[in-house]
């Protein structure tokens, strides 16, 4: 086919010639500085110059072909990250620009941080050298086929055997399967295990295990094992290139010392017993995971919005006058207004993303020092913010799609797969609802207490500006006024806090606190 | 894996068991008629017990295989057809059940009412038989890479030459490459192609001309044409049944008489003469079109409506007192908030598609009597409903998947698929966007004419009684009052007309009409 459209002016040059601001300072704001911007333009080109990278026949690949393609870029990834001795984050970086997902996500992104966390230092001495050599691939086996978002639920079991020191791990019910988790299908020979810890004959609850799932020598299921891979997912390519997997036990043994010892231990005799390692060190890895979910969605969001306005710049459609060029699509107003605010969106989510980065260090840092004030408005921000941040961006991306009009319904606009790669993330690491849910419950605590005479902290500072906010009427007269930020500000406390005040008022109709918030949110 | 889950309660049976309205008398309304139902029904049964319309490894196929599937099911659909002798009612739910996009659909719903509709006595006769028995595949070459919504825009050109008595079919830019066409990439043999009529020197618009595109000897493209896949495209089954295509024309010459020329014509000297069948007649096809698009984003919609409150019933999380079972999600409140819309939605649609095949066949008749009067609003009327209802449906397909949570996203689910093979009718039969746009100047363009004293038809007669709505006030005062549908009505056309003469009066202030509507709306 003769590229015989010849003629045409360069419009993307046009645009950017155009632009009012500091482009290259806003390259370093958006990147954090200018060390980042370097790291990952030659981290990007790294992964862009090297074909066992390619990316273009990714939707065209068959699920099988692109496991394999998987495999084989995991492996080169590691073998480019040992070569040129990487730092961990030019590591993250060349993983990140691989954007494809698959097992070894799991293996340093969860099972890793898994032993870290809960594993006792002689269990990361063990465990720990194997998994950053590949010598085991791990996952993390949590949600089951009957129970996701309620943790509590899960109905795998590892019953204590005091008569020969082990663990029996069993999968009672057919939703007690363990069902998502990635690199399980395929992949893993080891898995960090959820399950009701059962000893003396008593049920303790949810604990971590390690358990062994495959054969070292041959990769095949060890004995009372049944693992297989659960299927195909959302668009052609997407999360089609993990192994999310099924797994079920049939009295599997495993050594005692497997069980995740941080925390709580169950003794030679059975006896189950708390160490004095504080519980609320764990909510440290939430926030961090949630800190990377949300600068993750500025980065998805980013190249949606980047796509769609290059297309709106180039795309001409009615418009012609005296058979003149058309206009271009990106200066109707119909596409500004929906195109725009997402634009706004992926730097707003940016900037957050940079800012919870640095409240998962506060956090840390009030943690080392048995400070456990900040914690609850710290998890409540970030709950919020996962799931504010991952909706809008899911959505912003079918939006973006559509505003590629048809164009954006082929593989080929890299929007499909945009879409399908990134929704699990209002799903993965706490449901969006539930989440919303909990913050819920966080603010209309935060109501009584302030109503106590406590005065909150962190982003719900406000609130103890009750007296003010209850009854403060803006002084906002002009639309200039609005260019004020502090007025904004004040206009947003109060809506949320009277909001806050109104439900809590309601719930507290209610003939009890619990029954009223179920009337009032579930 | 054993299904050792027993003991658990048919939630399904149970909620049916509480429906509070008459099932059978429902199933009635949705299908239309106590007929309409049995047929559904044994044109269902027909699909579903016979193994070629298989559908369960569809999402697992590669591209190649999904096409030879689709082959594979058209003919057997044809076959099945011919052999039981089924009237075009059975015929179409047949393939209504079939439910995998392909060339057929374009040659059975776009290809042969084109003839139908453009095409002369003499041409229908014809090509018309050979279509109907399959001699010939027909698709329809329209949208071109650079050009959709803007139909003028179209740049193919075809260029009467009168020393052979042909026209000369040609792609002057890379833009003017036809791109999308259904059954085009591999499938038809000829396509209806819309290009610029040009003859005696003289550009007359864009007109219809039926072109062979391939050989019927051994399906080879012909001498100067270019033909194509356009590749991948949303979702992993969906559309990619369907062979999306690009062609080219590199001096293609036809016979003068493949032009349809019941509206116009070119003679043998190359005059452009219009026949005295009125223009308006094409646009009864139009409503039929759109009228099938909004009876089908019911259909659409009911399905995912159906799994996801099944799913819910089915599906139990939290809640659990005192080790009892948990509670069936459909009894969250956040579950029912965003569900039941839905549910009601389904049924709305339904019944405004009834309402629409109503309006089809009275627009029609008005048409038959030469009375174009209602043509204006019932063409705004369908675009839209086309619009409201195809945008809607598409986002509710995709709530519906987060509302099966994680199990949404699993191809087995069946709601993946349904979203993307869905939600191109946002952008096929004109983009919602650029629809909404129309209806928005008809109602300007209805406001000024019921300030010159004209009296509105059809759906906007109440924008005739503006006297009463610009100033009434709402009768209602308790909740109760909301009972009444005549208040609900009143509320909704004094809103939408106020809205309607605001708009009208910030367009009047602007330098020109046009000029207003572009600052407004555009």
């Amino acid at each position: 086919m003769a590229a015989d459209g010849g003629g045409e002016p360069d419009h993307l040059a046009g645009e950017r010639a155009t632009a009012q601001f500091d482009v290259d300072g806003m390259k370093v704001a958006w990147a954090g500085s200018r060390h980042a911007v370097e790291v990952a333009d030659r981290m990007a080109r790294l992964v862009a110059s090297d074909p066992v990278f390619r990316k273009d026949t990714r939707t065209m690949l068959s699920r099988k072909e692109l496991f394999k393609d998987t495999l084989k870029k995991a492996a080169h990834a590691w073998k480019r990250i040992v070569e040129l001795r990487l730092t961990e984050e030019e590591a993250n970086l060349l993983r990140l620009y691989v954007d494809q997902p698959g097992y070894v996500d799991l293996h340093w992104g969860m099972f890793v941080p898994a032993i870290k966390g809960q594993g006792t230092e002689e269990q990361q001495k063990k465990w720990l050298p194997m998994a950053y050599k590949f010598q085991i691939i791990g996952c993390y086996a949590q949600t089951e086929l009957g129970h996701g978002s309620n943790v509590q639920g899960l109905e795998t079991t590892a019953t204590f055997d005091p008569s020969t020191d082990e663990f029996v791990m069993h999968s009672p019910t057919l939703t007690s399967s363990k069902w998502w988790p990635g690199g399980l299908g395929k992949a893993s020979t080891h898995a960090v295990v959820y399950a009701r810890l059962i000893t003396e004959g008593k049920d303790y609850g949810i604990h971590g295990f390690i358990v062994q799932l495959r054969s070292l020598d041959d990769h095949s299921p060890l004995p009372g094992v049944t693992l297989g891979d659960i299927g195909g997912k959302f668009g052609s390519g997407a999360y089609n290139s993990m192994d999310n997997g099924v797994l079920r036990f049939d009295h599997v043994r495993i050594p005692r010392d497997q069980m995740l010892m941080r925390l709580s231990q169950v003794t030679r005799e059975g006896k189950y017993v708390h160490s004095d390692v504080p519980k609320q060190l764990l909510y440290g890895t939430m926030v961090y995971v949630r800190q990377t979910i949300v600068a993750d969605a500025s980065k998805a969001l980013s190249r949606a919005v980047c796509i769609a306005v290059r297309y709106s710049a180039i795309r001409k459609q009615f418009g012609s006058q005296d058979g003149g060029p058309e206009t271009q699509v990106l200066n109707y107003k119909t596409q500004q207004s929906r195109l725009f605010p997402l634009l706004a969106s992926a730097y707003a989510y940016r900037f957050v993303g940079q800012w919870l980065k640095w409240l998962y260090t506060d956090v840390n840092q009030k943690l080392e020092a048995k400070d456990y004030s900040t914690l609850p408005e710290a998890h409540a921000c970030t709950a919020g913010l996962k799931s504010v941040t991952t909706s809008a961006t899911a959505d912003a991306i079918e939006e973006c799609r559509k505003l590629c009009g048809g164009h954006g319904y082929l593989n080929s606009s890299g929007l499909p797969e945009l879409f399908a790669v990134y929704v699990p993330a209002c799903t993965y690491e706490g449901d969006n609802v539930v989440l919303l849910l909990q913050v819920a419950r966080f603010l209309m605590k935060t109501v009584s207490q302030v109503a106590a005479g406590k005065q909150p902290v962190g982003t719900i500072a406000y609130m103890g500006n009750i007296q003010h906010l209850m009854q403060c009427k803006s002084a906002v007269n002009t639309a200039e006024d609005w260019l004020n930020p502090a007025a904004i500000k004040e206009v947003f406390e109060a809506r949320a806090l009277r909001m806050a005040v109104n439900c809590a008022q309601n719930i507290s109709k209610a003939p009890s606190q619990e029954e009223g918030f179920l009337r009032a949110l579930t």
